[in-house]
C-alpha cells in the first residue's frame, strides 16, 4: 500500500501545476461579471476529468452556472461513489490585506496561498487525482461519478434542478465531498453534521435624500441608527435570539450527548490565541464548540450607509443596509426561519421608516450518521493515512447541498475535509498545507479501497 | 436704490459664467488627493477680489490648505466688514445618484445643480459681487476685508492658528457670513444662533482576520455586531443620549424662550412630505424645530464592516467601523463632550473585542445676539429686499470657526445666509435657485450700506 505514495512522490509538481491552473481562473460566482470565467472554470475540470481517466466528462448548462459531470462505469453491477465539489470561490476583498495576488497561488512556508487554495479547488482537486491514481494503477474497485458545479458559495441555487432533471445519471451509493475541516494535521476528523443557513439582506430607508446631519440632526430618524437599533434587539444580553420561534424546533440534545461531544480535543486558550481574541463570546450556557455545533446563531456578515471615506462628512444618508445571516441546525427550517426573521424584522420597524427583507439564500442542515459503511470507510482511511482513528465533529458551517442531494437523490453524503482552521477560507490570505493535500489524495484512494470492500462483502 | 438690480440684470451672465469657473474646480477638502484643486480654488478666488476691486489680495500658506485673503480699505477711521466663506466643498459620494456631473454646473428649473452651488461657492460668491457693485458704482461705505478659507467641510483645522498669526491685519468690526439658510424664499431668516459639533470615529476589532461565519458564528465575538449594540446603547427609548455626562451643560430654555420661538413658522406636514417620511423621530418632550435648534444629538454619519457587495458572503468581520457626529448646543464644549464620548465608548466595550477611538473633529456652539448693530442692519436689508421683516432662528448646522473667531478675534458674526432646505448641501444634486443668489447679492448691498450708517451714526 506503499505504491500511492510513491505516486504521489513521483507527481507532486504536476499535481501542483495542475491544480494552479484551476486556480488561476477568478471563478468568483457571487461576481455575476465573471460568467467568462465560471465556464473557464468549468472547461478546465472537464478537462482533467478526462486527462485523469473518466471515460466521459460533459459541460451541462444550466440556468446559473455550468455543471461538470463525468464518469466512469467500470461494472454497473458494483457500487458508485458520486463525488461532489464546487469550482466557484469567494469574493477576494479585502484586497489589500492579501501577501499576495489572490489569483496567483504561492508557496510560502509550506503552504499554498490563493483564494481556493482550500475551498474548494484545492480540496476537490484531491478527489481528482486519487481517482487518477486508481485509473491508472488499474485499482479502482468501483465506478466513479463527478459533479462539480459553480454556485456552492452562492447558495447553489440551480444545482436542485439539475438533480432532479439528471437523477438516473446521477445514481450513486455514496457522495463523496472534501469540501470541510478537520481539527488538526495530528488530529483527523470527520464532520459527522453541518449547520444550516438562512441568509438576509436588510435596507433601512429614512429621508428621500441624503440629508445634512447638522440641519437635521435630531429631528428626523437616521436610517442607520435605526438600522443598528433593529439588529442590536435582535439577540439579547445571554446572546439568545429574540425572534419568535426561531428556538421552536432547535433539537436540544441530553446530557450524555454533550459530554461524549465534550471528549473531542478542543483548547481554548490555542484557540483564543489563534484568533488574537481576550474573551470568546456566545450563547449562554454552551461551550464553544456547542456554540459552532449545535446551536444555531445569528451574525452580520455586513453592514454599511453613510459617508464611509476619508475624514468627516456630515450626512444623516438615506438608507443604511446589513446582510444578516443565521446558520441553523439539523431540524429548523431554513425558509421558516427566513420568513421568521422577515417578519420579525418588520414588525420591529418603527414608523419613522421603511424596511425591506430579502432573504439572499438558505439550506437545511445535515447529519451524516457515523455508523453508514461509508462513514466506516472514511475512519478506517483516515487511521491508516493519519495513524489516529478520526473523531466526528459537528461543524458549524453549512454546505446547504448536502440536505438537498439527500431530498432529492435519496442518498447520503460522506464529508472527508483536510482542511485546517488556519486555512482562512473566505479571507484574505486563504492557503492550504501541502502536507494536507498530499495526505488527502492518500486517505481518499484508502476510502475507494475499504469502501468497495465493505459494499462487496 | 434700484441701481443694484439694474447692475444685477445687466451683469447676471457674466456673474453666473464666474461662479461656474470656481464650481468647476473640485475642491473636496477630505480628499487629500486634491491639494492641487486647493489651490487652484485659492488662485480663483484672489482673482476674482482683485477683478472685483481688492487693493490688493493674497493666498498665505497654511500647514493645510491655503487661505485667501484681500481687502480694500477706503478710510481707516471707517468700519470694517471681514467676509468670511469657504472654497473647499463636501464629498460627491454616491456619485451616481447625481442627476449631472457634480463639478459641471447646470442650470435646471430655475436653479444651479452642482456640489458646492449652494454652499459655500454660491453663497460666498454673492459676497464677491455685492463688493464689486459697491466698489465699482463708488458706493461702498466702509472698509472691506475678505477671508477665505479651504478647510471649512473638515473642521478648519488651521484657521485658528491663522487668526492668531494675522490678528492684527484681520481687525474689524464685524465678521459676515454667507454660509446658511433661510426659511423659504417667501420668509427670510437670520440664523441666530449654531450648534457646536463633535465628530468621532469608532474602530472595533473582534478576531485577527476574516473568519467564516459557519465555522465561527456564534463562539466569537463579531465586531460588527458589537458595534451595533455599542451604540444602540448610546440612546435610550426616549432618543436621550445615555453618554454620563453629556447634558451636564446643556442650557434648557425657559417656557416663555420656548413659546417665543414656536412663533417661527413651521408645517410639519410639509416638512415630512418633503422628506418622504410618515414620522419624524427624535429626543421626547421637544418640538421639531426644538430638536434641531436647541436640542444636542448624535447621529451615525456612515457605518461599515463586512461584505458590501454583490450577494452573499459568509463572513464575520474582523473590525467594523462607524463614524459618528454629536451636535452640540451653545454651553456645551466640544473637547469636553469628545473626551465624554470616548471614555463612555471604552468603557462599554465588551472584552472580547478592542475599541479604537477618534476624535475627528469638532467646534464650539454660537449664539449671534439679536440686538446688536450687524444685526440690525442685516434685519434691515433682508426686508428691504424680501419685503418682510426675517425672523430669528437657531439653527441646527455648526460652523465651528464661528465661535473661534469670537475667541481669538474678539468679533461677533453676522451670519446672512440666503440657502434654502431644498439645496441638498452636502448630498448629491446640491442646487442653488438662481433667485437667491441674485436677492442674496442685493440684500449683501444693502446691509452694507445699513451698516456704515448705524456705525458712523
Amino acid at each position: 500500500m506503499e505504491e500511492i505514495k510513491n505516486y504521489i512522490e513521483a507527481n507532486k509538481d504536476r499535481f501542483l501545476e495542475e491544480l494552479f491552473g484551476l486556480i488561476r481562473i477568478p471563478s468568483i460566482s457571487s461576481d455575476t461579471s465573471r460568467k467568462e470565467d465560471m465556464l473557464k472554470a468549468a472547461q478546465y475540470w472537464k478537462d482533467s476529468l478526462m486527462k485523469a481517466g473518466a471515460a466521459k466528462a460533459e459541460i451541462f448548462a444550466t440556468e446559473g452556472n455550468p455543471v461538470v459531470y463525468g464518469e466512469l462505469i467500470i461494472d454497473p453491477a458494483k457500487s458508485t461513489v458520486l463525488v461532489y465539489a464546487h469550482y466557484d470561490v469567494m469574493p477576494v476583498d479585502p484586497v489589500e490585506l492579501w501577501n499576495s495576488p489572490p489569483f496567483e497561488p504561492e508557496i510560502r512556508d509550506g503552504k499554498i496561498f490563493a483564494r481556493g487554495a482550500d475551498d474548494d479547488k484545492g480540496q476537490s482537486f484531491m478527489q481528482a487525482k486519487a481517482f487518477e491514481y486508481l485509473v491508472k494503477s488499474g485499482k479502482l474497485p468501483c465506478n466513479v461519478k463527478f459533479m462539480i458545479e459553480g454556485e456552492e458559495e452562492i447558495g447553489s441555487a440551480h444545482l436542485g434542478k439539475f438533480c432532479d432533471d439528471y437523477k438516473d445519471m446521477l445514481k450513486a451509493d455514496i457522495i463523496l465531498v472534501s469540501d470541510t475541516s478537520m481539527i488538526a494535521p495530528d488530529i483527523p476528523s470527520i464532520t459527522s453534521g453541518l449547520r444550516g443557513l438562512s441568509y438576509m439582506e436588510v435596507e433601512v430607508t429614512g429621508p428621500n435624500k441624503d440629508l445634512h446631519s447638522g440641519l437635521f440632526g435630531g429631528a428626523v430618524a437616521n436610517p442607520a441608527n435605526i438600522l443598528v437599533d433593529l439588529i442590536a434587539s435582535l439577540k439579547d444580553g445571554k446572546q439568545r435570539i429574540t425572534i419568535p420561534g426561531f428556538y421552536d424546533d432547535v433539537l436540544e440534545l441530553s446530557m450524555e450527548e454533550r459530554q461524549k461531544m465534550a471528549k473531542a480535543p478542543f483548547n481554548l486558550e490555542a484557540y483564543k490565541k489563534a484568533l488574537d481574541i481576550d474573551e470568546v463570546c456566545g450563547e449562554e450556557g454552551y461551550t464553544t464548540p456547542e456554540r459552532t455545533g449545535i446551536r444555531p446563531t445569528l451574525d452580520i456578515n455586513g453592514i454599511w450607509g453613510g459617508y464611509t471615506g476619508e475624514g468627516a462628512k456630515t450626512v444623516i444618508p438615506s438608507k443604511a443596509w446589513a446582510k444578516i445571516s443565521m446558520r441553523l441546525v439539523p431540524n429548523q427550517d431554513h425558509k421558516k426561519i427566513s420568513k421568521l426573521f422577515e417578519d420579525h424584522f418588520k414588525a420591529i420597524a418603527p414608523p419613522y421608516v421603511k424596511v425591506k427583507v430579502t432573504a439572499l439564500h438558505g439550506g437545511q442542515g445535515y447529519v451524516s450518521p457515523t455508523d453508514m459503511p461509508a462513514y466506516k470507510a472514511a475512519e478506517k482511511a483516515y487511521e491508516k493515512a493519519f495513524g489516529k482513528i478520526p473523531v466526528p465533529v459537528r461543524s458549524g458551517g453549512s454546505i446547504p447541498i448536502i440536505s438537498t442531494f439527500e431530498e432529492k437523490l435519496g442518498i447520503k453524503s460522506i464529508l472527508m475535509g483536510f482542511g485546517l482552521e488556519s486555512d482562512a477560507i473566505h479571507s484574505p490570505n486563504e492557503n492550504f498545507p501541502l502536507g494536507q493535500f498530499f495526505k488527502g489524495i492518500e486517505t481518499i484512494v484508502y476510502f475507494y479501497q475499504f469502501f468497495a470492500e465493505a459494499h462487496h462483502a
